[in-house]
């Protein structure tokens, strides 16, 4: 399929065009969710979840059949500074895990009954190393964005989006600085595993990778492209893709977060679609969280990635759908609402 | 079938008598664990959790096919002190609901794949005003033990119980006020929903209730007794016999953890096989929670009961099975392990 953009300012446009929820069915899936037979809250955020949910399915009484995982991968130049606790060929080898069957995100989709999909994006071909310049070229973000983009399903009724990079960490740290500002060691963690002296230069990486891009403080989509992978930016591209097309998305990880966090800084607005499927163990991810004003569903200490932990909350959202759409009301049961 | 005991004394024997986990399965699981296609510990929680389960199931790469979801509605002498905000008839209303399909609690156990039966006892019988004394008698406690006890299914490989009772969050206080101590206030909610002056007597009704039952606070299969309502000696009852068989238990909410405690008071270890579904609204969940050293799977603010909070967890342990028993190793997959 060919993508409504070709450019960056055109990506931004066409998102800002996007629309929002269906108010109606929100407003409908409010009053069923009044009538249930239950104490007025008691199912707590499910009730919040499958109202949000109503709204951007456009009906007040939906079902999740169709959730769609995407898992993309890239490689990094960066890993040239020794950034990661595993070398780049992992990133490859994890490739061929994924279409195998035999990762943590295959048993995840499958237990959550979502369709998964891998995309490996030009991994023989690393993105430069950001530490001394731009990532990625124009030309080649808006093509990563594009495999996102085109990867969704229009017929899926939820999304997660996961990710596989040696290196990602050290990028996605990076983008959280640029968008969020304070210092880089705030934002680099030990990711897969490094030690303490691997965490030092991490954010000794980062620190160079904004000197060297000073066009990535100023403006989200530049960050991504100066500061981002390949696989960053797809994950961007479909996240945008399920926005206008409103499917519900759900976040996973600190990598994810950070792809999606330069759309809602590009254009305010743009992750409304969007909930946090869990919080990471990696330290920063709490703090791109919050400044997104996204509670997560699970804190389970989960780092991994892949979409795993995003995964892992479709049930709670299909669990909070079941409840909205399946109970009965007080009158139908002939139970006496207090 | 005849239950192994006949009294109190008899039953607190069986319980002290349940064998462990397998420790040889646990190592296994444990080995299994660290060959993985992940980071160590990137899975956080889910590993843990896949670790004791297979240690309860005796299979280092278990699966789980068959949970059992038991939900048990009681009627409570208490409530004719005004501490509910739903009527007495709510209960068995809310039964013909369980029984019809149209309650929470049947969509979230058709969501996780789980059978799920309810039990009525002795609806039409409310248990004593507790307030005034012993809200059972021993013959009455050891007969709603053994409905727990029978209602488990051998073959389950996973347990969830739930309840209902107009009034239940008043007893389930009052037990972790005799349990844990403090003040009834520390103990006594909102439930499902009363305002503060409800909330005010509730403490009180609470505290003329230990002040009723002398020795509730020195043994706690008295405190179930004397306090206690039939559904909560039937979840006691049901999770007795799952420690017995080492079927692995996911706890509820306030209501279910209260019951369960006075198990692991009468004897230390008897919960071993259980964990924390979720932590509720109810504020003293969580103190009892933290009094039995159990981290909540789930946090989201839900305050329903019926095991709905439990049930909804039973996804995030299947997650975690998936993930240990059907992931590639880094041998299998080809992939370099750091």
């Amino acid at each position: 399929m060919t993508t409504p953009f070709t450019t960056l300012a055109e990506f931004r446009a066409v998102l800002a065009d996007a629309p929002g929820p269906d108010t109606a069915a929100r407003a409908g899936a409010e009053e069923r969710n009044g009538q249930l037979t239950k104490p007025p809250g008691a199912l707590g955020r499910l009730e919040d979840l499958a109202i949000w949910y109503a709204g951007w399915r456009g009906d007040a009484r939906p079902e999740i059949r169709a959730p769609q995982v995407l898992v993309f991968a890239g490689n990094h130049g960066v890993t040239a500074r020794g950034v990661s606790a595993f070398p780049a060929e992992v990133t490859v080898q994890m490739v061929a895990n994924f279409e195998a069957g035999g990762a943590a995100i295959n048993q995840l989709s499958k237990a959550a009954g979502a369709a998964m999909q891998v995309h490996a994006l030009d991994l023989d071909t690393p993105t430069a190393d950001f530490s001394t310049g731009p990532a990625m070229s124009e030309a080649e973000v808006v093509t990563a964005l594009a495999t996102g983009w085109t990867a969704v399903d229009p017929t899926a009724d939820l999304l997660v989006t996961g990710e596989m990079g040696i290196g990602n960490t050290t990028s996605a740290a990076a983008i959280a600085l640029a968008l969020f500002g304070g210092e880089a060691g705030d934002w680099a963690g030990r990711g897969t595993g490094v030690d303490d002296a691997g965490l030092a230069l991490k954010a000794q990486v980062v620190a160079e990778g904004l000197a060297a891009n000073p066009g990535a403080g100023a403006d989200a989509l530049e960050a991504l492209r100066c500061l981002g992978g390949r696989e960053l930016a797809a994950m961007a591209g479909a996240i945008a893709r399920a926005r206008v097309l409103r499917i519900p998305v759900i976040l996973d990880g600190f990598i994810c977060t950070a792809a999606a966090a330069t759309l809602d800084r590009a254009v305010p607005g743009a992750l409304d679609h969007a909930v946090a499927g869990h919080v990471s163990a990696e330290a920063a991810h709490a703090k791109v969280l919050k400044a997104l004003n996204k509670e997560p569903l699970l804190a389970l200490n989960m780092r991994l990635g892949e979409g795993s932990g995003a995964a892992l909350a479709i049930n709670v959202l299909k669990g909070a759908i079941a409840c909205h759409s399946g109970m009965a009301s007080f009158a139908e049961a002939g139970v006496s609402d207090g």
